[in-house]
């Protein structure tokens, strides 16, 4: 069949229809925002200037916190809080998810630049719970929860075990931190705003690239003095730059932009898990999202599937993912976010595709 | 008189001719950039993609090292290739001006995020010589030379001094650091190309927002294995963002747009000093500048060269700088770079403006 010569990268990028995410990381996502700006505006200027001073207090607002500090990327925010933490407590160990950010994708960041030791608690497919926090055998300085959590689809706990865990943190004397970078995104699930949820935090970082879909760039908040002292950090960490405006306009407009659609699209994600669900042998994780977020486990290689959706891209004009990642020798799976994009489905077209792809993992489950 | 009422900032921000820089750090200087970029072209993502590696082979071609790594700033370009360096030969020292950037601007990151100790070499107000590095009585991995010496007016060593610096150096296995934040605007002054200059380092970096008036960004170039191990700092610093495009975009369009102006601008820099210098007590520093850079120093209180200079920018629309740092009781100074600026100052008005500037410094300096 010569629709499947394609592989599943050339087939999505063909297709009609994509639908996750707002759209491609083009140049014209910027060029957009600066149409919107005044040519005259004076660059900040290493961190101090009208662009950089109002979208932080809007921020502090936002987040319910009495400061915010703009950051190039939240891996420097976040080592960052847990480094002043630290040092306040005199303690160079904190703990979190073993499959946090921090742990991951930072390549030890955190223990090779600030020689902070790490705890990891819960298992890598599950939540951290209340018990857990409460069997940690060593004093830290600070818990960093991530909300949602990413790795394992973007689940959630409860939140009355939210309220629970950072009660008996402040008891304790622990820090909590929030790796919020979907926080935004997971508003609608919690029924509660930014700032309520904040509010159990001591220290809370949000992305700007992700649900909200700027360029780059991130904000810490947290109380003033701290604040104050991120700053040195970031001087230190060579992100303090003579010009940061093209994260900080493009994280405003977008954030203005799409901080009212977060409902919106946590119901889109729920009505496409469903609608994933429904496929034979096919699994959501979580099964109903919490956010606009979840992963889609098959199982099958992961030749098999990219066969099979490369091929549902030609037929359809459906473009799902771009890739898929090997879990086993008989299963893959792929994150999925839901986006301005989703509207843009047919709906018809969208439901065809899926029951094709329904008959297509019938003939291949058993 | 009224015209003293203005503020040397307010006086020099009204004046119909700027005679330093480029022009004012506008929002509007990314927006023509980005007027001359394609919008379907894909942002870099997390240090790959075709924007970002293009313009690092185009800097390594430049810099005549086998390869080049775009970071966010000069602070974490350094830091990471100290910390190389050190790491490579197991001792954490490295030597220095007692004026680097590293020494007086960064909040000590060399020492707080990678405990490396520094010697500082020369005094303040002098250039690095070799019996400086000879004179070295501890063991150190590095020797970073900041060509030129931005704190002392840009100065230069002789390029044989440099030669025999850089021989020394390899000889007892010091590795050579540039720091070139200005190193294309030495070359019409040294006679060198960049690639001449830096083949005496072993590592280098460049700025992309002095004399190429960028937004911000910088490269480091060395060897391969070298630049490697740069992207894993990188990571760890948080400066591997999911797009760096808007400074590698605007890095790339300035740097084409003013590489082949360092000599006219050196040529500026000359003429005006010597202007300068021809006012009663005025003396730049070097008296004859060796880049487009050049100190400008007054034997006159701040407050008292700040009420001639903001009535020369009423009176001749000549502004010439905002700010003046006290340098002593009874002296201060400014810092001076030549840019696209001074061509359009009709060089009648700038003679009428000096000549009435000496006038008065005749009456107050004795």
């Amino acid at each position: 069949m010569k629709d499947t010569e394609l592989t599943l990268a050339e087939a999505f990028g063909q297709a009609e229809f994509i639908i996750g995410g707002h759209g491609s990381r083009k140049v014209k996502v910027l060029q957009e925002v600066l149409t919107h700006v005044d040519g005259e505006q004076y660059s900040d200027h290493y961190g101090n200037g009208e662009i950089i001073d109002q979208f932080q207090q809007q921020m502090a607002d936002v987040l319910g916190k009495e400061a915010a500090v703009f950051f190039p990327s939240g891996t420097m925010a976040q080592q960052i809080a847990l480094r002043i933490w630290c040092d306040r407590k005199g303690i160079k160990r904190v703990a979190y998810h073993p499959l946090s950010h921090l742990e991951i994708h930072e390549e030890d960041g955190l223990k090779e630049l600030h020689q902070i030791e790490s705890i990891l608690l819960a298992d890598e497919d599950r939540l951290i719970r209340l018990e857990d926090v409460e069997g940690i055998d060593k004093e830290i300085s600070c818990l960093l929860l991530e909300l949602p959590q990413r790795e394992i689809g973007g689940q959630l706990p409860a939140y009355e075990e939210l309220e629970a865990i950072s009660a008996y943190c402040r008891e304790r004397g622990i820090k909590l931190h929030l790796d919020g970078a979907r926080l935004f995104e997971i508003t609608p699930y919690y029924q509660k705003t930014p700032a309520e949820i904040c509010s159990l935090f001591d220290s809370v970082y949000v992305s700007f690239y992700k649900g909200i879909g700027g360029i780059a760039g991130a904000i810490l908040a947290g109380d003033t003095d701290v604040m104050q002292e991120s700053k040195i950090w970031k001087r230190r960490h060579g992100g303090d730059l003579i010009g940061l405006y093209p994260y900080i306009l493009s994280s405003q407009y977008y954030f203005n932009e799409r901080i009212g659609k977060m409902g919106l699209y946590y119901e889109q994600a729920k009505e496409l898990a469903s609608l994933l669900n429904a496929c034979h042998g096919i699994r959501t994780l979580p099964e109903v999202p919490v956010s606009n977020m979840f992963h889609v486990h098959f199982p099958l290689a992961q030749a098999e599937v990219e066969r099979i959706l490369a091929s549902m891209a030609q037929q359809f004009g459906i473009g799902m993912t771009s890739y898929l990642q090997q879990t086993s020798a008989h299963s893959c799976a792929f994150e999925f976010s839901t986006g301005d994009r989703y509207q843009n489905v047919p709906k018809d077209k969208l439901r065809s595709a899926l029951e094709w792809l329904d008959g297509e993992l019938r003939k291949q489950v058993k």
